[in-house]
């Protein structure tokens, strides 16, 4: 993470998700109105040092001349390695009959990653796997978007999804890629037993060479005339199904 | 909807969305930044009137302090009533062998309306339909989060859901309530043909008098150990169910 949070609001946001904080900049002399209150009381509540500094440092720091003269340093999120997540699935597996992991193919949106979290929590899969380089990562918007479970699920970042998805097979997993490309629905793909969903990019989908690393392809169906899903439904949506065709 | 969007940013978003706006107010004597210079000129695309105001006026008008100098007056939206859902619904089912009215039990975000809305439009069904009181109404958040959806899906407000299910159970709709105290899983649940869903607010669920003017309860499993699906997560999957359940 090791991002900066800007403007009262947001940072008031990012101490009530859980967020875990490295400390709250305050502008020198600046008016202690309800909201500057409200965020030294839960910096106080939550443990997290507050800093004066001068107006000068904090406009060099922020990205935004929206900082309203408060700014958080977001701590770096703790992100597991990809066989760490694998071997959390295989032992899901081996206890309940059923493992998933969730492969994001460079998604953009932090936002997305967070209600991505949530979703694959509720349904119980091991973990989320992304890439190190241009992908979302997670940041103060991910905590506030998984309303919290990000801070119970394993996220991995792995330097190859390719890579990743060959090793998740020899442990028996099977790979299913979700495209609009393919010929049969989710409803027609066994999801049953140790499945790796691969959901692709907001604008690209799934990229070619993970496509051809992946075992199956399998569409959701749109029916509507305008819109298409989010690729924070769509996941929704498929997790779910894994869920269902693994109940016993 | 009717009501003010205030900042620039979000007057940017509102522009964006497709939301109807009626007019945008500036501040008289506002510095011409690149933002303001950018809503100058998607109004100009757009055709929405520009008016010079006094500041005085402008934070008479505006709820909060952050307008920047900038708020746009939103059009009143289109609800459709009642019945008129009802009519696309039983003409959808004539036609396809399958409708679905999504029925909001007094939801309160009208973020969760809009991405509720896309879930809706993407699967096919007939319409939304609302309370007129104490519940989200449709705002540009909501135009925002259906991704254009709501501008393509009947959105009808009356003033009380149990008549209206009732109304519909008239034409052959079976009425099913998403609650997590119901015996049986939507998997275990007909939702073939003819379905009104009704979903709960996001902190009490579906009221008691709705619940028992439906046909049939139906939960959504959660496996996760600290999460639940929101609102509109909880009603993709849903409705997603139903269109498995009802494809050809």
């Amino acid at each position: 993470m090791a991002d900066h949070i800007e403007g009262k609001r947001a940072v008031i946001e990012a101490l009530r998700s859980g967020c875990p904080l490295r400390s709250v900049l305050l502008s020198d002399g600046m008016q202690r109105d309800g909201l500057v209150k409200d965020i030294l009381r839960k910096c106080e509540q939550r443990g997290v040092p507050v800093k004066q500094v001068s107006r000068k440092r904090l406009d060099e720091l922020a990205r935004t001349d929206a900082h309203q003269g408060v700014v958080a340093e977001a701590a770096p999120f703790p992100y597991r390695g990809g066989g760490e997540v694998l071997a959390q699935a295989v032992e899901d597996a081996q206890e309940y009959g059923r493992g998933l992991i969730v492969v994001l193919d460079h998604i953009t949106d932090a936002g997305n990653l967070g209600a991505i979290a949530r979703s694959a929590e509720s349904v119980g899969a091991s973990g989320i796997v992304i890439p190190n380089k241009r992908s979302a990562h997670v940041t103060a918007a991910t905590y506030k978007s998984s309303a919290g479970a990000i801070a119970h699920l394993p996220i991995a970042q792995v330097s190859n999804i390719a890579s990743f998805i060959e090793r998740t097979k020899e442990e028996g997993f099977w790979a299913v890629a979700a495209t609009e490309h393919a010929e049969g629905t989710l409803w027609d793909t066994d999801l049953r037993g140790r499945i790796v969903l691969v959901m692709g990019s907001e604008h690209d989908g799934v990229s070619r060479l993970v496509l051809e690393t992946c075992d199956m392809h399998a569409s959701l169906p749109q029916e509507g005339r305008i819109s298409s899903l989010n690729v924070a439904q769509a996941s929704t949506v498929f997790m779910y199904e894994w869920l269902r065709q693994n109940r016993s």
